[in-house]
């Protein structure tokens, strides 16, 4: 059955989002039958893939739904435990490819929740009342501030390398060491014990921030969550309602969006996204930015984008490649990057900005082949040209007339990082750094085919004569090739120059746990991942490699 | 059979190495009944490990006993093709762990070829006088210099995605992007690209720096050798002569080096590092340095250790865990490594300080676990604590005579960095960088446990009435684990902060390509790897992940 990524606060199984003033409390109550699959149970606060839709989900309206709060505090709805991590026989009963996928949309949105603390000044408070293992730790430091019960019992642990053979898959290991600092050898000692650090311990080695006792750990709660609130200053608002993207499938099983539509092509295992200019008229300043809300193009357009992008990671598996069209007016996209550029300030400019880099990323990460194909008609302007700066290969028609051009805008030189820190014109322009300068110049400009060759912004520019048999080819030589290979290949090529922990995350750990994820050590039928809950212990083989 | 790692040019199958003042050739004339193994052929200059054990003895002996050597001239001594890559039935019929572990002593003589270039002055140029494919061109990118024979058919190519379903995986991604700074999308085009490209496109698209027909090929290299020769002014010399570094191996297996041992417990899966300092009298002035050459404890020891890790690697693949003794005079290591550091100008004082750097950046990327024993008697001083460090944990035993001991040294402050380019000082210290100068007053001191402990340098610390015990029960738990989950883990802790091309090797692009080299679209039976050569194409399962 195919996963859908909408959810609304009205229809959450597992969590509760009250809003009081500045203060949201996020409450996890995972319901143990309502997983997403039958075939497993969702004790004790584990959580499965439709736990953390629901998750991104309040993360994304609080930003834009409740701009007023700003601090964020995550509770369990459950007795003496805060979250058991991801849920192991969900994991276990997973194919390859789900258990990828499922890590990282979770990872994806654990660095969302950092966006929001970094971007836009809602803090995080994780508020542990009791067991908190594995991926609920992880989701803890995502926080910006980790309050543990002081019971006794109660524990932060990774437990995954000594009791499931697998790593803490999504971003424990990086956050330990990059994020919170722990020392190597006390992150090691930690990752390899069963049982978690509790007390004094926790707070000594950095695992978390502080612990208070039963009988006052609702006053050291608001305590924290006040003097996290009291470290922002901005006064935002009000918030806007974010409307369901819910895609029209037609007979062909095409998803149309309103601005987006998502061709899919199975048997060529290659799809078509194409992201349309909007014909009606765009706020041209901050009120009618207020105004036009969650309507306005540069919004739902990147909304419907991201829908699209997890749609072709969990539910289209084959398609391997993705051809990505920008069309309608070129100068409509500059003019309303201009517009968002010029209310930056404004703090739905901002958000919708945030939100447009954090899709970008989106697709930087996706492990699909994507080449941009830019003809007459097309609007690869701003924001939509860092569709094709994202994309693998940028095709683009050589014509007489200069009907074919780019162009670019303000959203192509700094709002829209990716996840290693550059800006997509920096990672293009590795040899050339000052090249970027230069573009800076030539903002607004059309910049027609040979303009664009000539700037480097292009991979392959052909004439009409040649253009349907280069293309082709392209597309059916990619296809062919290991998807496997090509996921790595990507995976490598997209990313030049610097690392963040962001960008680790993706790179060091998920590769490794890929790996492992592959290993019969982990997921053959003597493997501790499959073996877990049973009475025998998992059978290794001993092979260092 | 044992692979051994010991080689002199007298015994070289592959390479010949000629001398001519100022310049090296180190020509690759690759012998194919001469594999270590029998069951392939290395047609094409293709290699096995054995071919890269004997690259990586003469960059070493380059440094060590032709000092005066400023350029390197890496040549083919086959007609129209340079280097067909590693041999592929090779990898086709070699274990997983195998391959990864030829993949990485591979990667670590291209780094070596580029340490050399960047800290001893020997740069390298590669003249490629014919075919040059994946892992010859991975080689030529290690280079300095690359000049490609223009002759209308000899191209580079990286053809491992669409032939073979695997990657480049010895850094040819990475280097591709981040060192030679090729275009992202050029490079996705050209590492899909089997026939790979040659001629004045692959002088625009950075993939080499120079062409040459082929009536001016040889005029060109001397002309290429004689400019990088010049970017050296160093004058530096006589070398000295690197003696063998066999060890001897008793009646247990355990190897006995001069210095070191090596003993293992292949039932318990754990092995033991010991390494002594020495008893007779080490140089204490540059010519005393110059005098002593390879018997110098500094340079002896370090290759002994360097050896033993490579043992370990390839011969002991069911070795869990390495337990790090350093034994004898803690006094005598840290006077040792100041008179290498008052030397460091020295050309053969600061050779045997990016050897031991090397050999020390060899342990950080080695799969293996690591726990260091600090007891009486023990003397982790300076260079030797780095060993420590290096390792994943350090137990120190308490007692109230202070006794047991560390010491630091200048070798702990900035001449051993790791491959993300941090003192393992700075590693271990990202929560509070301070302490790496405070350590720095303390220098020569020596550090009794409660002290060490203080000071962030020991995991942890136990009374001789808890030390076994603790012990113990660390070391079988340790092993217990799973290997791949521990390798994963053990890869992602160790390198906190900072990626550089070096580290990214190692993390980004390895561990990709250790997941595809599980996959079974690589290495099924009917994957790429398994079907290269044969008369039908690979099955794939498209599954994009």
């Amino acid at each position: 059955m195919a996963v859908s990524f909408q959810t609304h606060p009205d229809t959450y199984k597992h969590w509760t989002l009250k809003i009081d003033g500045e203060r949201a409390d996020l409450v996890m109550d995972v319901q143990p039958f309502g997983g997403l699959r039958e075939d497993y149970e969702l004790k004790l606060n584990s959580y499965d893939l439709g736990v953390d839709i629901e998750l991104a989900d309040a993360a994304q309206r609080l930003r834009f739904e409740h701009p007023e709060v700003k601090v964020v505090v995550i509770q369990s709805g459950q007795q003496r435990v805060f979250c058991a991590g991801a849920n192991i026989p969900m994991l276990g009963s997973s194919s390859h490819a789900f258990k990828v996928n499922f890590c990282k949309f979770t990872n994806e949105t654990r660095i969302y929740l950092e966006d929001a603390s970094e971007r836009s000044g809602q803090k995080y408070l994780a508020a542990l009342n009791g067991t908190c293992a594995g991926g609920g730790y992880e989701l803890a430091m995502a926080a910006d501030y980790i309050l543990l019960i002081d019971d006794g019992a109660s524990a932060v642990s990774l437990p995954e390398v000594p009791l499931l053979g697998v790593l803490p898959g999504t971003g424990g290991l990086t956050r330990l060491v990059d994020k919170r600092k722990v020392r190597r050898d006390r992150a090691d000692v930690f990752c390899t014990t069963s049982e978690g650090i509790r007390g004094k311990r926790a707070v000594k080695w950095g695992l978390v921030d502080e612990i208070a006792p039963r009988s006052k750990f609702e006053d050291a709660i608001a305590s924290a969550a006040e003097k996290l609130a009291a470290t922002v200053d901005a006064k935002k608002g009000p918030g806007i309602t974010l409307d369901p993207v819910v895609p029209e499938t037609d007979d062909n099983g095409n998803l149309h969006y309103r601005y987006v539509t998502l061709e899919l092509a199975e048997d060529a295992r290659t799809a078509v996204l194409k992201v349309k200019t909007p014909t009606e008229p765009q706020p041209t300043t901050a009120e009618e930015i207020q105004e036009a809300g969650a309507a306005q193009w540069s919004l739902r357009a990147f909304r419907e984008i991201d829908d699209a992008l997890l749609q072709l990671r969990v539910n289209h598996l084959d398609i391997g490649l993705v051809v990505v069209r920008a069309e309608g007016d070129l100068d409509a996209v500059v003019k309303i990057d201009e517009t968002l550029d010029a209310n930056r300030e404004h703090w739905l400019a901002h958000e919708i900005l945030a939100l447009q880099a954090r899709v970008l990323r989106r697709m930087d990460v996706t492990s699909k082949s994507f080449f941009a194909l830019i003809e007459e008609d097309t609007a690869f302007g701003g924001v939509l040209f860092e569709l094709a700066l994202a994309s693998d290969r940028i095709y683009m028609l050589e014509d007489d007339d200069e009907k074919v051009s780019v162009a670019l805008s303000k959203a192509n030189f700094g709002a829209m990082r990716m996840p290693h820190g550059l800006t997509r014109l920096e990672d293009r322009f590795q040899a050339d750094p000052e090249r970027v300068g230069q573009l800076a110049e030539r903002i607004g400009e059309r910049l027609a085919t040979a303009d664009a060759d000539e700037l480097g912004l292009v991979t392959w520019a052909a004439d009409d004569i040649d253009w349907d048999d280069d293309v082709r080819i392209a597309l059916e030589e990619r296809v062919s090739m290991s998807p496997d290979a090509l996921t790595g290949m990507e995976a490598s090529l997209r990313f030049p120059g610097p690392e963040t922990p962001d960008s680790k995350i993706f790179a060091r750990l998920s590769a490794w746990q890929n790996w492992i994820f592959q290993r019969p050590n982990a997921v053959g039928p003597e493997g501790a991942l499959t073996k877990y809950g049973e009475p025998d212990r998992p059978t290794f083989d001993w092979t260092r490699c």
